[in-house]
């Protein structure tokens, strides 16, 4: 149940330094965000006696816990690349040193990787002057690897260089790892701030209303699906079929294909849809050919995995390897048309790596900003073993452990679905 | 006090047609979405014996009002250009076509002008082949016109034209205007829905969390502000000065400064500031030229209005016309550093019309079709003297009076304003 | 030779009738155009006692064949898509359209399958108000095909919609197609022109000295481009593998890698590699990696071609079918590096539907319009079986002969080359 | 006449060392461009017993002048900013280190003023770490200054530096410059070349078929081209009135005309035009507007000068100031029709300095880059005085007297200008 998630925040100890911010609009520890607004469930646990679910906001704080003057921090990002990582570690430095005055920023090279010392990766020096324009590329200034590194070696390495303060730019694995991270600084006593920038471009993490990158990436996403309609319109019975990102959460899909009006099919992992049958797919498919001789389908790579056999397979960070449900729809509707003697072109675009790599948008740079100006008041603060996120409109504290307990996911009940399905006019159901 | 506020939704009656949507995902009139979501706010109003204010939740409902055979709809825009008013025309079209089977639907050309039999202007008829290319250009398909008309004149030609629902694409003036033809139509006993689609670029109405167009508007308002960064930077002690749009409100000058990180000073309607005195904006640029030699200035048009006499003027919409900031704050700078025989290069940037006339980007795309979306759900539901809004990321709808009764601005002591300050560096206050 | 290049254009009569056109500007078919800039070729060719080589230069004549009247003309687009056929068809309708009168315009859809009989393709008509948006999406709006049709079907087809002028758009095959048509027409005796307008998005065709949508492709090819250095720069040895069009001809890749400074191997059909070797491309790139640790190649889909067998597939238009080079590079890449046990992290992309439908920039869209501008003039005048060109920056009639006689190159020896080895860095050879 | 100008190069004196490039593709001096592609004008100045006119042809010498190892070179931008500076300055960097491996390069700031000891500039050290990222930002890295230096203190500061070869990026004024110093510098014996990078926005420097910057800019133009459309659309009888930049020269102008298809007229300084009289601009537009509603101007800044008084005044780069024609046409277009009360709703946009700040679009990007290799080769070779420019699409060397003699404008009966004509339907005359 919702209401008894527990959304309270570590501490490295009392903070009792004064901020160098000037202001009168420090937050303090008691302001509290809802998480639901829904006033029914809300209402319930307030009869049922309990505190409504609320997270901590996040703010600058009139007391902080580190000294400016003798704090380090590093800066390290993991797993693939997502539009806004420069943008973060850009704001990271700037709010570090020119707000707080902390003048001593390391940048982690390669991941964990780079927390290592077995792979021999020394670490960058980062000031205003290099990080000034490392937001107008895509990709990570800092470079990043997959996988997970010995949590011993990391924390060994975490004393060695003398860092106070840990900020991880990563998805779920990585968030894992700083968990695993704080769990082991808790266990030796040590003063270390460890602070996640939750980082996932399909928009799957639990408790973040949205992740920074992901509008950027389904707007980047727009321009292959426009590509595949002009393909599609532009020969005899001709298909455009688009595979974007989403392993287990079709967001990019979705809002894909809400942001560009020619879509007519959207497959994704939270709904089953099958390719033989009456209703199935090559069955409107081929209606739909039928009557306007072109066709767009949008399909998130973690659609239709029941047509793979299971195999175990984990890349390095962990994740399942998925089937390629792109290449394989591409072959299968390519066969049933042949075998039906029905002429079509297909045109299949895979545009992944296109879309990652570009540059954040502005809304994703406002919004990097703030997420890393809040990162590092929370830091700051003495706050440790959370990440910073979004609810309801306000930026928030959220533990790590809460975010990595589940995935979010687009309800096949919702309003967000029900939009696309009126949006693409296709059936609610595509089964046999 | 908010927790007062009127949130009940008019009807023109008893909806009692079965919808022609096929789902299991409809909305009932009661669902709810909180208005606080800070626990103290809503928890006191619980305290005081009354409900916690709430939105009616937008979305299909399953019994309708109007039957689609026989209903006729008439879209109008009017006021100022806004990114993405064809993309909503184009929506609503496709939404009542497709998804409620209306067939009649009349496009109303230069706004209210078009609904006052005597200017003689006909409207159009709207089809899914007329519209569907249109969200692909800026501007209002409409076309759009300022100022009001008899409402006696409206609802003689909405009666003429055999219109039931009438939808309202418009800011302030507009909504307003919409209000008293509901009034006028609940007078004369007529059975017309008056749904409003609230635009803004501003991002200035109250009770709604965004307006459409509006992060299209910053995000095209970025580019204006690299190019006064590079004219700064590429001539000695230059400055780079941009005015941009806000009346009453900063929002697009406050995001834009966030989304480019080379802004030194963001002056808004909502922060006081003095030009004279030694904390003066003078004083504080020529300190930043003294140190850097460039300098960047965002002013939003309604910012220091002191300065100018009031005129009582007002534009045909009923506006109050604005002194011209940028010009004034462009001719007050240079006289300063000639009276002082201090070299500058001054450029300034009014990006106005290139920025409200571009086209949607993705994500306000995604926002006007679902806005539109739930627009003709209320509609054909039979709701009347409201808008469509998104509060707490949630759908919902808001009686006119409501999003008319006072103006949204930035607060001063907020965490925008914050994010604001700790980005440029300029100081909390540039006064005397 | 080239001074033996015969430029001379086909007449289907003399032009006696006065056109339409007001202006003191017109151009008479002896002015002409040189083909040689280098004095020593033409001194040359002097002294051989031939007039130079030059082609007949375009522009509208005071004297036209087709009364504009009663003249229907025709537009047919053929092959695979590139940006500005849009612009080129709607250039077209507005010369005929407004420039002429002509006002009977046929839209041949699907290509050449458009003008046999036996498929059943209506002709749709095109006006002004029908064309006048189109130029703002990619793709084509009449939709193209690939393969000949019988040219008998064809012109009887032309004769049964009373067809005057053809403009065929297309490449190559397009092209020797409508040449065959020209000689038919001839035969019959009938009075109808054939105009091309040459498209290869390769820039490939000979006596051209650009084709339309070129600089558009190569532009749009930067960001992927761009994307493949994120991603090589994003991982330890990360390699950034792009694979762009230019089945003979490395045009593409060789002014994308120009406009993109990160490339660091271009490989194109014009000179040849090795993998293997002490020079070959397996080595150059482990020391780049050694150097670097990240790497970028882009590579034309017609380079190592020896690498496959001769399969003398061909496709429906009659090109030879290639062996995929992206793909075999991908793998024969990370085969030697697992060989070697050196760890890299190679991302491959291969955008090519993303390029070729993207639509036209604005300098090809001057482009369109002035090419179809002048297809029109040399229509009107009576003129047949030729292309319109661009030839020392001014705009030719070239016989369609001439220009499908043989494929244009890049020189090894040539400027373009010598600064892409300049700008890259990479050996002259790649070599064992 | 053409045909007895001037193309001979000033040597510094003769080549005797050994390239380092390893290429078979060497250019030798004797290698010639013809000026003249017109046949008729060619065999003139044959039959007048002249050589025909001709350029050198630029390129990789085999032998060069300076010792890669001792030489350094310096490079300035001077005058107001144009798309490309920073693309050059990056690749004339990249070219000298890792082409010729010449090390030392000095930046000279601020333009001519950075080679006058009396301002106090320092140069900066360039390598290719520093100028790697550069050419993704619009701007000049360098930064700039308007106006002429004393040559004496110029060639002092090069002396002092120990500069052997100076880089000028620059228009009419600055290449001025450029010719008196490599004067200065023969005078007094010394071994500097000085090489001009002709920059010029409006495209109006003779005898350079086009100049960097130009294409990105007028490309820019489209967007304010495009919104002042959407703003003559979006209101009763709109009209929308863009100056562009031009001042003596519409090329701008005219190739936004061309790129964008909804301008009606354009107005250029090489054609008059009157504001009265029956054929005049008020009543051409009034009939616009009574057909169609709406009506998009353009207009060069250097048009219709002959409504303002000869004011004698210049800026400090000794250009006339000319009177601002787009205020003037917005307050006369009003001013009339206020005066026969017919309601129009006028939107004047003025995008200068947004256009000429903007970056280098992919085909300035590799114009810019072989500008600046050929720069290079020309400068090591030891040749002075010299502007690189293109010509025929062939590198070329051109001495500064010539490109300085005269200015480049639209010929109004060429067929540039006829193209215009036709794609707006404007008249050929607009005069009483």
């Amino acid at each position: 149940m919702a209401h008894t998630m527990d959304t309270r925040i570590d501490h490295l100890g009392e903070a009792t330094l004064r901020s160098p911010i000037q202001s009168n609009r420090f937050i303090n520890d008691d302001q509290r965000v809802l998480y639901n607004v829904f006033p029914e469930e809300l209402l319930k646990s307030i009869e049922d006696g309990n505190a409504p679910p609320a997270f901590e906001r996040a703010g600058a704080r009139e007391q902080i816990y580190f000294d400016p003057k003798s704090c380090r921090a590093a800066i390290v990002s993991c797993g693939g690349l997502c539009p806004g990582i420069n943008n973060v570690i850009r704001s990271l430095v700037m709010q570090l040193y020119y707000v707080y005055g902390v003048k001593e920023i390391l940048g982690i090279r390669y991941g964990y990787k780079g927390l290592n010392k077995k792979w021999n990766i020394e670490p960058v020096s980062l000031t205003p002057e290099i990080v000034k324009g490392i937001h107008t590329l895509g990709g990570s200034f800092l470079s990043s690897s997959r996988g997970s590194q010995p949590i011993d070696s990391i924390v060994d390495r975490l004393e060695e260089l003398k860092v106070n303060i840990l900020f991880t730019i990563g998805g779920d694995g990585t968030l894992r790892g700083g968990h695993q991270i704080s769990q082991e600084i808790l266990k030796r006593g040590l003063k270390i701030s460890v602070l996640g920038i939750p980082k996932t471009i399909d928009n799957d993490i639990s408790y973040l209303a949205k992740s920074f990158g992901f509008e950027t990436a389904f707007s980047a996403a727009v321009q292959s699906i426009e590509s595949a309609h002009a393909e599609a319109a532009g020969a005899p019975n001709g298909i455009g079929l688009v595979k974007l990102m989403g392993r287990h959460s079709g967001f990019i899909a979705a809002n894909a294909a809400l942001a560009f009006k020619e879509v007519n099919f959207v497959l994704i992992p939270e709904v089953d849809f099958d390719l033989e049958g009456d209703r199935g797919l090559f069955k409107v498919l081929q209606q739909r050919l039928d009557q306007k001789s072109h066709a767009v389908i949008v399909v998130a790579e973690g659609a239709g995995q029941k047509y793979f056999q299971e195999e175990g397979n984990k890349d390095p960070s962990g994740n399942v390897k998925l089937g390629d449900i792109g290449i394989y729809l591409k072959n299968r509707i390519k066969d049933y048309f042949k075998s039906i003697q029905y002429e079509i072109n297909l045109k299949y675009i895979d545009p992944s790596y296109i879309i990652r790599s570009v540059r954040a948008n502005p809304n994703d740079t406002v919004f990097c900003g703030v997420l890393a100006q809040n990162a590092v008041h929370a830091a700051m603060a003495g706050k440790t073993n959370m990440v910073i996120g979004v609810w309801n409109n306000i930026f928030v504290h959220v533990p790590i452990e809460l975010v990595t307990s589940k995935r979010k996911q687009i309800n096949p009940h919702g309003s967000l679905w029900q939009g696309v399905l009126e949006s693409t006019g296709q059936p609610g159901l595509i089964n046999e």
